[in-house]
C-alpha cells in the first residue's frame, strides 16, 4: 500500500463525465487550468517549462468508484460494448488504482498555474503528477495498435439558430473568445459522447454540462449533430 | 491523501541505480518481466495486448526515499548538475509522489507476465499501472521541448579480449542469447552512465551490476568506454 498526494488541481468546463473527449487531442480549444497545490504552488516549481510545448498529467479519475475498478475486463464503449478485453489493454476509465495520464499542450504559464489545450479532465480532477513530454523519447514513430489505431470518426455539428442566440445571451467571459468558446463545444459534440452501442433517435434529446452552460442536441441523421438549446445549468448536483 | 497498491512488479537485469539508461528506447535490447501480482495475475487482464506494440508502466521510483522528493526544483545530470529546472519540467527520479512513467515495446505475452524491451527500471520496482499506447494520441508530431530534444549522445563501446572471454564464461541464460546480453551491456555504457559534470580521468573504474554480473569499464577517450572485466556479482546488498 502505497500513499500519494495531489500536487495540483484540474479546472475545466466539464462539470460531468457525459460528453468528455475520449483522448485529450481531439479538442484542442478546450482551455483547462491546472493549479499547483500547497506546498508545490511557486513558479518555480515550473521553471523550464517556457521551453516545453507539451506535458503530461498523471490524474486520479475520482469520480469513479474504487469498487468498480476490481475487474479485469472491461468492455470499452468504442468497441460496442459487446467485446471483452483486458483492462491492461485499454485506457478505460474503471481500473485499478484509477490513475489516468493524458498528454495537453501548454497554453500558458501564470503564477503556479499551467493553462492548458486540449484537456479531457473533469473539473477539479486531482493531478498527482505534472511531467514533461520528451518527443525523442515518448514519440514512437512505429508503435501500433490493432484495437484502436485511428481517433474517433468525427460528426457535423450544426446550431440552430435559437440555439447559437442562446449561446451568446449567456455567454460570460471565462477566458475564453466566444468564438473559441464555441468551437470547444463542436469539438467534444464532433466526438459523439453516446456509448457506441446506442441506436440513433431522431428526436431523442442529449445534454451536456460545459462551465455554466447546459447545451442540448440531437442527431437528425446518424452522422449529423444539431445543438438544439443553451440554457444556464443550475449548480444543483446531478451525478 | 490517496492509496494506491502495485498491480505488478518489474523484474529486470539492473540491481542498482547506476547505468540504467535514462530513457526506455535508448537500450532496446534489455528485457525484462512485467508479472502481474494478485488478484490480477490471469492471462485475461492482458487480452487484447498481442494487437499491441507499446505500453505505458506507470510505476514507483521506490529507492528514492520520500523526504528526497520534496523540493520544488532539481538540477538534472545531462545540464552539467548546475542548473535549476522546476521539478514539473524535468523527469527527475526525486519528484513527489515518486512516480515514473515509461513506454516499452511488448516482446511477448506468457501467463500472466508481459515480456518488454527497451526497459529503464530498477529490479523489483511496483508497477501500479499499464496501459496500452495509442498512437494517434500518444505521439505528437510537433511537440518540442528545448531542454531535452534530442537523446543523449553515445559513446563507442569496446571490449578488452580478456573481458568478453571472462563475459562468455559467466555467461547463464536468461532468456537471452549471450549475443542480445552483449548488446545491452553495450547500450547501457553507451549512454555513459557518468553524471555530466564528472571530469575524464582514463584510469579511474566505473562499474554496474547487470544480473549476476559485475561489468567494469573506462575511458581511454573522453567519448570511449573500454570494458575491463566481468566477474560474478555477490548478491549482497549494495546500495
Amino acid at each position: 500500500m502505497l500513499t500519494i498526494e495531489p500536487v495540483a488541481i484540474a479546472h475545466t468546463p466539464f462539470k460531468e463525465k457525459f460528453g468528455i473527449p475520449r483522448q485529450p487531442a481531439l479538442a484542442n480549444e478546450v482551455i483547462g487550468e491546472i493549479r499547483l497545490l500547497a506546498p508545490y504552488n511557486e513558479p518555480r516549481a515550473l521553471n523550464g517549462l517556457e521551453q516545453i510545448s507539451h506535458v503530461w498529467l498523471q490524474f486520479l479519475f475520482h469520480k469513479i468508484r474504487p469498487e468498480q475498478c476490481q475487474q479485469l475486463t472491461v468492455r470499452p464503449p468504442r468497441l460496442g460494448g459487446n467485446k471483452k478485453l483486458g483492462v491492461f489493454a485499454t485506457r478505460s476509465t474503471h481500473r485499478p488504482n484509477r490513475l489516468g495520464q493524458s498528454v495537453v499542450r501548454i497554453k500558458s504559464l501564470e503564477g503556479s498555474s499551467i493553462f492548458v489545450q486540449g484537456l479531457d479532465l473533469l473539473d477539479q480532477t486531482p493531478i498527482i503528477d505534472i511531467k514533461p513530454y520528451l518527443p525523442y523519447a515518448d514519440c514512437i514513430q512505429d508503435a501500433t495498435n490493432g484495437i484502436a489505431m485511428a481517433p474517433p470518426v468525427t460528426l457535423a455539428v450544426q446550431w440552430i439558430p435559437r440555439a447559437l442566440e442562446q449561446l451568446r445571451q449567456h455567454y460570460l467571459p471565462t477566458g475564453q473568445h466566444f468564438d473559441q468558446l464555441k468551437m470547444a463545444i463542436e469539438q467534444c459534440l464532433a466526438q459523439d459522447p453516446r456509448p457506441a452501442y446506442q441506436a440513433a433517435e431522431p428526436e431523442r434529446l442529449y445534454g451536456m454540462n460545459f462551465y455554466h452552460l447546459n447545451v442540448r442536441w440531437r442527431y437528425p441523421q446518424t452522422d449529423s449533430i444539431e445543438v438544439v438549446s443553451v440554457s444556464e445549468f443550475s449548480s444543483s448536483e446531478n451525478e
